[in-house]
């Protein structure tokens, strides 16, 4: 895989993810409410997460279909969070991937019913997976659920909102905060991905570890491109995280200390893959992808 | 069983139930989110809806605790549509099963994450399950992600919000919205609970007649003591429907023909039934009830 191009390699991967994320909600009575899901569904965004769990799924041998259906639902709960996270009663956006947020389009109502279908809906989309034995669909499903429940997302969620404007912030807390608002779900994206592919422990032990280096890898570089980045390039508002006083990688350590953690982060996280060879390379070019990013 | 008590049944299943519930939820890190999560799911009721799952089980042959997690699942789903449709943005209700709601208690940014918290959590309730075959646990969570989904209870809420204070709304739009905001996941409490208790093709289709019956005939009698029942007697606020100016069954029927379909949907859901013997005794007089409660 000498001639692996990221680009290239990601925009295929986006063209299937949409395609199958548009596929997977086709308007219907009563249109308000799928319209509402797929103005923040198809909104574009990098599509990491889904990209990840079929990376994940082939290195291990599985075929991407097996892991197609997984990877949407990963998007609808990512999504979810956003919408919800987005609403006045929480961190009261009005911008996402340079665009109007749900509840300010559509209303908050029909934003918090969008992010509940969404969520409903994504278990469906996994449990209806044609051609993948029983249990690792169940396995699969308690990653997933256990990612996005209080014990992951929304528990990050919780911690996040109620440690806005404290100064007493440590880095234990701040750790915890993004393992389970960022972390969690990451991680679920690339076991998912395994379990579905048949996954042997051996490979899921490998991924853990690959997937927990470069999910706290993305949050230090989400916090430091909230610090250097602009509101056009993110899509979304920057300097958010210094307007609402809250602790960051970059506050505690400094921006260039930041980013070598990223990088050794992110260094650690392809050296465990190494021994997979080429099957790994997709996986190891988004790990540089994380750190490389401008959004 | 000639001898059999419905009052005694349904205490004893309840706790069941409630213990159940208290179990699956303790409380830890970070404990703003437990209260708020176990204030709603812990606040009573009648819990019909996990005993309607249990009763099916055991009515095919299955084991009560090869349906109690999923139970607790649907009562979690159940507790996250009623915090969801607390909210200001939503129905903005005060009291629930004679509680402030959730959003009055916690603030409407920790009710919206017990709620999506619930949803999730409720999926890795089911998925869990020990001592059921992997490929039915991936059919109970096809048929509940369906009905919790803008397939179900969110298409419901969607439709009857769009519908408050019109009053062009016909009967089939009326049923629409309680088809899928209550009858949805009633129906998905007695298919589950059958499925994960081993259920024939035969069973699963009575059983179905007899789920959308008692479902339409359980929202004819919302409809009728929204009317009737005093607010101290519901636990949640009383006339609403008609100070929402929402079109109902004895609206549109006149009170006594709307008892008197109510009556009629559950004779028939007994009857469909009556070939099981003793076995159906329970989902029988689970019928009676829902017309006969007063709460």
């Amino acid at each position: 895989m000498a001639d692996f191009c990221l680009t290239s390699y990601l925009r295929d991967r986006q063209v299937v993810v949409e395609q199958a994320l548009a596929d997977a909600l086709t308007v219907s009575f009563p249109e308000q409410i799928y319209e509402a899901m797929r103005y923040s569904l198809l909104a574009g965004g990098k599509r990491l997460r889904p990209i990840l769990c079929l990376a994940s799924c082939e290195m291990v041998g599985g075929e991407l279909g097996m892991a197609l259906p997984t990877a949407c639902a990963l998007e609808m709960i990512h999504t979810m969070s956003l919408i919800h996270d987005d609403l006045p009663a929480m961190d009261n956006d009005d911008f996402r991937r340079g665009k109007p947020t749900n509840h300010k389009v559509f209303g908050e109502a029909m934003a918090i019913l969008a992010g509940d279908g969404l969520l409903a809906y994504a278990f469906e989309c996994i449990a209806n997976t044609q051609g993948v034995p029983s249990d690792r669909l169940v396995r699969v499903i308690q990653i997933i659920a256990h990612a996005a429940s209080h014990h992951g997302l929304v528990g990050g969620q919780v911690v996040d909102l109620a440690m806005e404007g404290r100064a007493d912030v440590d880095e234990s807390i701040l750790h915890y905060i993004h393992t389970h608002k960022t972390g969690a779900l990451l991680k679920a994206c690339v076991l998912s991905g395994a379990v579905l592919g048949g996954a042997s422990p051996e490979d899921l032990a490998d991924l853990s570890l690959y997937a927990e280096n470069i999910g706290l890898a993305f949050q230090i570089v989400d916090d430091i491109l909230d610090l250097t980045a602009t509101t056009e390039q993110l899509g979304k508002t920057a300097g958010k995280d210094t307007r609402d006083d809250k602790v960051t990688y970059p506050k505690l350590w400094g921006i260039e200390a930041s980013q070598q953690k990223a990088q050794m982060l992110v260094a650690e996280a392809k050296a465990k893959l190494a021994k997979y060879g080429a099957q790994a390379v997709p996986l190891q070019a988004l790990a540089d992808y994380v750190i490389q990013r401008d959004r």
